[in-house]
């Protein structure tokens, strides 16, 4: 530690001190107070430096959310290890490349996917160590093992721009690539959300999202830097999550869709209490936000951010300017560009680039990427955004030259009108692509599902988007169909939807 | 600007673009929005560049609060020149140590310092412009020259860890040190206010405080910082103040006794309304507090810092834990040590050391001090302090061997005993000193002033302080008197009163 330094070890040692007998995590039955969660980092610590783990040496996570999963993040954030969470979503072969891409140390595997990962060990002879977390199948050594110790291990030099955890994000050009990120970035992260969000040691913070997100993580931090609680749900689950709302009072969480609307379903549908809740963020339906701000009198806030913005970089509640992602936030330099890199206009769209401390590191190993993604000296994220007169950010789609219609050479991104139509209230689903056109060189398609009994002509559709959006992006053809094609992760297929629909 | 800067100018950029039309700043009759304020530091950056001024040049500035002093803040921060305000409540020798110093390149000169800079400026040849704010003397160029452009300069590499303040700090060792603060920690000491302080883009300062003084330059950076509006009063005018209060509805300001009691009772007498106001913080006498949250909504906060913290690096509502100074704040670890730089026992007072991103970047030219200042990894204050079991900490007085008192062995700083007895109703002021004694070495006596018309007992004193406070530290003589000698700046001569009552 220098003297400017403040690593994500040092908020641990500050709750230990300042709020030593609060809850600060809740998993199951057990709860951990923030001076018991030091102890745990502590000796968890002493234990991979045992190990001969040393300062950049990466500890690879494949585990669902649970306390080990935390406990390794307060180790190496002591130690100056590297976080490699896995996200156990992936395919077979993706996984082995994450692992492959981060070469870890040690790895710990949750009982789940042990199986998995013991038929690509033999390709793995980087890991020195396998621990199992929970219930060990073989002769894994168990995580307590390394627990099982007294000793004090001394301070250790890791310093704020030290890398600290690497996240693989969506592959872009075939390969998942690890986003890393230092202390400075994800501490100056959570001072940005505890302001927005009026974090405090009474928040209690409902962990649903994986650990191996930004998202998720961020959320735990963020809440932990408070000195909040924070709930570990291994993965989603309704009927505990309400349990825990109900009973724990808690007061936040980060969803994504249907998280919410499952929720609010079942909440009313069992008469659970969900009067505690003061904040929810993330990504949602209109109509489903009013809903959720009706039932209770917490605020559903909307935010823009990215795995290599170390978290948000916008933020405002949803009703104050519904349908975009907030306004830049305090500590974060922002501005829309054009192709070759100049300020458009305001209100037009362009790529979405920032500067500031909440700037990742880099891609881990892939310093041509990195070069390419910092030119003139600015993050370019990759997402087609605008800034409207008052500052607001909305968010257009992701940058990419094969999503993007250009109807009588105008640029229209799929993603904006997507997000329109689905303001429809009777839109279940809906993927919009380019078709060619005589007239125009590609015209607008959109191929729709409604919801159930519902009807809708195709001329009310096209007229409900030319009354929301510049008329140019209105579809000039709409189908509905009773399904869409889906990817493994249960998202649509676009490429299935063109080669269907693309005629 | 790099890639991971964030620097006072990009604040101010931030809030042009998202709070373009706001009034910004406030003085006299003339208000400046977000985006004017903008449009001025521009210009006169350009002007200042027109004089030759670089990157790490000093801009010298000798007069009272006013708009011509924020645009230079401005402007320095765009170019990455440093500033030097300079205190004019100074005897002239110093201003003249200050200066040569800072050695700037350039001077501006309120109208008031005029003359009195004009026999110095013989012994400053590094300066090579004067400037004159307000009404100029002699042949004084006006600081409106500078902002008579239509350039558009670039943008200029300013980076996060450059220089961007030098404030002048009490005598150590006979001359005032220049504490030196870059970007980073200022930006960070603003998040850390914001949060705790619930700035927003509705909060409007009064900014009463000077602008050579960390104190009235933080407030006005988070407010600013936040979108909101500062009031710039040239100096403290308790009726302007609450003229402004009450027409601007003030929400914030910073204070030092008497400001508050001042103001208090005028808006008593005088029937004005200050219902506008939301937070208050500073160091006052406890009734006072009482007093005004009594009178208000408002709350009184509690704080610790220095300037080589860049700002306050505890905060706490006054009554969560009266007489404490808060708790460590979210960005500082912060540790009480003994003279070996040992951590003491909770509870035991001891030097206050932080570390952390607040921390400034060192004495001007003073490589030995900062060495000194800097042992061990720490910043040292020069305070001393304690830490309770609940993590609030508790101001004890400035650290010096001379201070100390040792009745019995024991250690007792002077200041603990002053602030008890000062919350006596009946005490008006008090200074506390050490004198020999057969018995224990050294014993305690205060020597007292009482309010107007009031009486108190010798053994009365000494049985509310050991009410109140260990009892090993109560007084045991206690003696009272019509007046303490003062230093100029109208401190008390704790010397004079040692050479007065020693005995």
């Amino acid at each position: 530690m220098g003297l400017y330094d403040y690593t994500i070890y040092s908020v641990i040692k500050r709750n230990a001190r300042v709020y030593g007998d609060r809850v600060a995590w809740i998993s199951g039955d057990e709860s951990i107070t923030h001076g018991e969660f030091r102890e745990k980092v502590d000796r968890l610590a002493c234990g991979l430096i045992g190990l001969g783990l040393k300062k950049g040496d990466r500890i690879g996570v494949l585990a669902q959310n649970c306390l080990e999963f935390i406990y390794l993040f307060g180790a190496a954030a002591k130690i100056g290890a590297i976080m490699l969470p896995i996200n156990w979503r992936l395919k077979t072969e993706e996984i082995e490349y994450v692992i492959s891409d981060g070469s870890p140390k040690v790895v710990f595997v949750g009982a789940d996917y042990q199986d998995m990962l013991s038929r690509m060990i033999s390709n793995f002879d980087f890991v020195e160590q396998y621990y199992a977390i929970g219930q060990a199948k073989g002769d894994l050594a168990s995580f307590y093992d390394l627990m099982d110790n007294s000793m004090v291990c001394p301070e250790l030099p890791v310093h704020s721009d030290d890398a600290y955890v690497i996240i693989h994000t969506a592959a872009v050009s075939g390969k998942p690539r690890g986003a890393t990120l230092n202390h400075r970035s994800l501490v100056i992260s959570n001072m940005q959300a505890i302001y927005y969000l009026s974090l405090t040691k009474d928040d209690c913070n409902l962990g649903m999202l994986p650990l191996f997100h930004l998202a998720g993580l961020t959320f735990s931090l963020n809440v932990m830097h408070a000195g909040g609680v924070n709930i570990i749900l291994p993965k989603f689950d309704p009927d505990l999550a309400l349990k825990h709302i109900e009973e724990d009072k808690v007061t936040i969480f980060g969803e994504f869709p249907p998280m919410l609307t499952t929720l609010l379903d079942r909440a009313q549908d069992n008469k659970r209490d969900i009067s505690s809740l003061r904040v929810v963020t993330g990504l949602d339906h209109p109509e489903t936000v009013k809903r959720f701000e009706e039932m209770t009198n917490a605020t559903f806030w909307a935010m823009y951010g990215q795995s290599e913005t170390s978290g948000f970089v916008s933020f405002s509640p949803y009703f104050e300017r519904p349908g975009s992602a907030g306004m830049p936030s305090l500590m974060t330099e922002m501005e829309i560009v054009d192709d070759s890199g100049n300020v458009v206009e305001t209100g037009k769209p362009g790529e979405i680039v920032v500067r500031g401390p909440l700037v990742f590191k880099g891609y881990w190993n892939l310093d041509k990427d990195n070069e390419y993604t910092f030119r003139d000296g600015w993050h370019h994220t990759g997402d087609m955004g605008r800034l409207d007169a008052d500052g607001y950010l909305w968010y257009v789609g992701r940058k990419s030259e094969k999503e993007l219609i250009k109807p009588g050479g105008e640029n229209v991104y799929p993603a904006e009108v997507e997000k329109v139509i689905l303001e429809h209230p009777v839109v279940e689903e809906v993927s919009v692509i380019g078709v060619q056109d005589q007239h125009w060189g590609e015209a607008i398609k959109a191929v729709c599902v409604l919801k159930r009994g519902e009807t809708l002509k195709e001329t009310e559709m096209i007229e409900f988007v030319a009354a929301r959006i510049a008329r140019y992006k209105k579809p000039k053809y709409v189908v509905f169909v009773s399904g869409l094609p889906k990817t493994e992760d249960g998202s649509i297929d676009r490429d299935k939807v063109k080669a269907e629909y693309g005629k």
